[in-house]
């Protein structure tokens, strides 16, 4: 990037940005938002990714940008809570193309705008290494918020989606299932949920640690992406789906109900606590995390 | 670092937080933070700190988590906004040590809580550099919050405490003016405020700009630290002091109502934009980015 006026660059970066629902944004030392609706409560999330790491140094730009806030949005679905704004921290090397970064600016605009949350600050700093991290802030109904804890053994586990197989496109193209999130938080159906971002075998172990039980997966259920095995449908990760458990009387009305296009299957249920996972066989990644 | 259980180190990490006014914390996909104080608004601010850029290698590492989230508190502190929650990311090379990583968040943890900020998530990534990102949440009074835009031609300009020679210890150590800007906005006396982290010869500029004024700056005024000239004073940067502006006829009534320890001192005042910025011929690095 050639040399030039921070100031300068931040205004050109921020030009366009979605500042609905801002009282004060860009340009100020904090930015102050218009009152959530009462009897909601304040939902916060912090997130990053590193070039190298989430993505090539080759990756489409604005899915980049798209990706950074979308991991975001896809924690605010699981909470089943509203995002209203983002904020951005970006590590950028000296070297890096000015351009570049205005089309990154550009995927995360569009993807904000789409999902109506404001952009209302960010922070560029140089770095040896090109990163962002992106803050969300929203809110949710108490009675409506989902956490990972809230399982019962004998809940039926079900996924939104398709898993597996991420790693290609999906990963930098997802769309983030608020919808589906907030409506399963309106519903008072998902006794617990959260999102899968690091894979099924990773996750899955997380949300029946945080509710204290086991579980069974039928990995013939598993919906996988078209050329995915039931292994990487498991252990890919990145499919930023939702992972939820509703009590086994509730299938009938959700799926009578489920109001998306997105499919949504049933692919076990949880068990109790002393029972060892069983997963028809296939090694999960991650259980050497959950019971060393 | 020994290569371990991701979550088990984060639990380590976390152990330790200071959590109040959490309803959910650490282990769920969002946190969600009890409901703020009636007639307040929701107040953002994001900022990040980068090894080799904002702090050594060497630099002891408790300094380094208080200088990231210390930062972010000053920007509170100059919208005169109460902040109650901080999340964390953090950049993590491979070889980077958990003891190192362990004070720098006791660092974190310390200063939330003298500050009675709950810290309420985190994410670790790896990253070729290491880095930290914090986002901070809080609420301000819309009566009470400042901004960079309010001053008026005339207004006296202020500043808290001392000036330059920051880069041995302040930079590590520095306190953020939380109650002074608190106390500033709830008595209406500040017509405009900002931070300053890059320096009066930077930042004086930027508030100027947000105001559509100019400026003149009395050198000989300025409250130079122990060992700094006048031109260190005011382009060392990061004195994360306040600078504000007040209706002449305020002075009297801050300096007699004024209940902190820490100095005030009057600099200059505000100049219609027309004129040519008067700085009493000391060199102003970042006059560049204001008048190119």
């Amino acid at each position: 990037m050639k040399r030039r006026d921070e100031d300068s660059l931040i205004r050109t970066l921020t030009r366009d940005w979605p500042t609905a629902g801002l009282a004060t944004g860009v340009g100020h030392d904090c930015a102050v938002i218009h009152a959530a609706p009462r009897g909601t409560l304040p939902v916060l999330k912090i997130d990053a990714v590193v070039e190298g790491i989430h993505f090539t140094p080759s990756a489409p730009a604005q899915a980049i940008g798209h990706k950074a806030i979308a991991r975001v949005l896809s924690d605010f679905a699981a909470a089943a809570a509203t995002p209203k704004a983002a904020l951005i921290a970006i590590g950028l090397p000296p070297d890096f193309s000015e351009n570049r970064l205005r089309q990154i600016y550009r995927g995360l605009e569009t993807t904000a705008a789409a999902h109506r949350v404001a952009l209302a600050g960010g922070e560029l700093t140089r770095s040896p290494a090109f990163w962002m991290a992106v803050s969300g802030y929203g809110h949710v109904r108490p009675r409506h918020e989902t956490r990972r804890s809230g399982a019962h053994s004998g809940d039926l586990i079900v996924i939104t989606g398709q898993l597996g197989a991420t790693q290609t496109v999906h990963h930098l193209t997802f769309v983030p299932r608020l919808a589906e999130g907030q409506w399963l938080g309106a519903h008072r159906i998902a006794t617990s949920m959260m999102d899968l971002s690091d894979g099924l075998g990773r996750d899955l172990p997380r949300l029946a640690a945080a509710s204290g039980l086991s579980f069974a997966i039928h990995p013939e259920n598993l919906p996988c992406r078209r050329g995915a095995t039931a292994s990487q449908a498991i252990n890919d990760g990145e499919d930023y789906e939702l992972l939820f458990t509703i009590r086994p009387t509730a299938w009938n009305r959700l799926s009578r109900n489920w109001p998306f296009a997105t499919p949504i299957t049933v692919i076990g249920a949880m068990r109790p606590a002393g029972e060892p996972p069983s997963t028809g066989g296939i090694p999960f990644r991650g259980f050497d995390h959950f019971h060393p």
